[in-house]
């Protein structure tokens, strides 16, 4: 029973009769393999990937796991189509918060047309790549049962300064995230802190990337999830960091990915100094921008 | 008594009549200020990097001491004109072998002009920068009292690939850095490896550049100085490394400075590699390349 995913917060999406991912009941999630070469380039990727012995066990946690390809019936209608099978890494969440988090100043890898280099160059000089290393490309944020999810549509997301991305961190980590309040940051320090908390992750996966000269993560992406519910009746944020989108990943060649690792440490950076200084840092960009108030979608549990 | 100096291996060089910097005995080294906004912008930076207190002073010692501008006698006679007065950092060394590595994938700010970054892009795509994160772009290794340096003409060097990067850097530590030769990385342990040499030397750089969200150090070059001779005779290499030309730094405004970073730790990865499997790598383009033979110089030891 293949269906359209509650919790996808970027890229294509399926229903309307759009081409997307869909997942199963059974914890798998079917991602349609793109026409152009790009498909064949994810493929590669996960089948590269999967078998290299190289990759430490502790790193590829942070990877869905692979399931192969299969002929699927796609969601917009044309019939048997292939899709990567992929793990479901939202299967089982409790009303997730999600932020989906394009890393590196580039999102184009040197041996890309001059067309492509073009088009993702002036994108990255649009957005906040280029000055922070790192772009937010989607994201949903649990606010309670009554109000639901916060999830800012394309646009707004598209506009995010540097102050914003400060302030939508902070929400992430907040009991209060409703408009024109500061947000209290109170998840911060079991959501982004301790041991198991995803600046922990992000710093093992930095460690990685310091060394790894395997593959380049060009326009890939760092998922960052928890559920803020569980925080507060379980004692557990489900804190969990994974990389997605593999379409632009080339070989490493000997040489570390610096163009992901140095996007990497800004966002260590921007999580660091919540955990550190949460109070001293109060972002009011968003705040004052009436544009930027809120647009709830229903809470939605079935997940 | 204002002299040309000996070990320039990069920049605009005085002589032959043209505008360039100036040593003195005293251990004075005057760079003319560039006419257009880059000389105030490198005056600027000096100023500001002295009387900023967030500098803690480990690492302050990576930066040449400043000392003010003054009016000087210009090298290419065109009368008393302005320069910065620095600190001459090879002033006592005994033949020193010098690498000047610009770090940064890009040697562009993101606000600087269209043509400007053009130019900028087209250079970096060129050499080495883009797929690197850093480039060389000067050089001296000094080879025996007999044969004096190996200081290849600044065409070779902008055609260094990743495999001469790696060469370069193992012959700057070898006792036999002659045509043809695989290095044997003899000085390496004591050069690249210990508590105080250069390997320690970038990871503290590293670590500060984590953290750091005051400067971004755009087109800035590391500075790699070490003396061989030192190390048979005395067991004490010299190794030291300084970050030189500011002509491009930018405010940071709370972002760090991930592009330098990145390509700093990419520096690090091929240096580390020299010391952990120098006899793993033996990279062998530019001994297969005729046009890579070896150009010497004089041996000056008046300095």
């Amino acid at each position: 029973m293949l269906k359209v995913p509650n919790n996808q917060v970027a890229g294509h999406q399926a229903g309307d009769g759009k081409l997307g991912p869909l997942v199963d009941d059974s914890g798998h999630f079917c991602k349609p393999l793109q026409s152009d070469d790009r498909g064949s380039k994810e493929v590669f990727f996960y089948t590269s990937f999967s078998s290299n012995t190289n990759i430490p066990n502790h790193i590829r946690r942070f990877f869905p796991n692979f399931h192969g390809t299969q002929l699927i019936e796609a969601s917009n209608g044309s019939g048997k189509q292939p899709h990567l099978v992929l793990q479901d890494i939202f299967c089982g969440r409790l009303n997730p918060s999600i932020m989906d988090i394009k890393i590196g100043s580039r999102t184009w890898d040197p041996e890309a047309s001059e067309d492509y280099i073009q088009k993702c160059f002036m994108k990255d000089t649009k957005r906040s790549s280029l000055a922070l290393g790192f772009r937010i490309d989607g994201l949903q944020i649990y606010e309670s049962e009554g109000s639901g999810f916060w999830k800012p549509d394309r646009q707004l997301i598209h506009e995010f300064t540097a102050d914003d991305v400060r302030l939508v961190l902070r929400k992430f980590v907040s009991s209060n995230s409703s408009a024109g309040v500061d947000p209290d940051c109170t998840f911060a320090s079991t959501v982004y802190g301790g041991s198991g908390g995803i600046l922990a992750q992000l710093l093992e996966l930095k460690e990685w990337f310091e060394h790894q000269t395997i593959f380049h993560f060009y326009s890939c992406s760092v998922l960052m999830v928890c559920e803020k519910e569980s925080v507060v009746k379980e004692m557990s944020s489900g804190a969990e960091v994974k990389l997605v989108d593999f379409a632009h990943v080339v070989e490493g060649k000997g040489i570390i990915d610096h163009n992901f690792l140095g996007g990497l440490c800004s966002l260590i950076k921007f999580i660091s100094e919540i955990l550190t200084c949460s109070d001293v840092h109060t972002a009011k960009a968003s705040l004052q921008d009436p544009r930027k108030n809120y647009i709830y979608t229903n809470c939605d549990t079935d997940n």
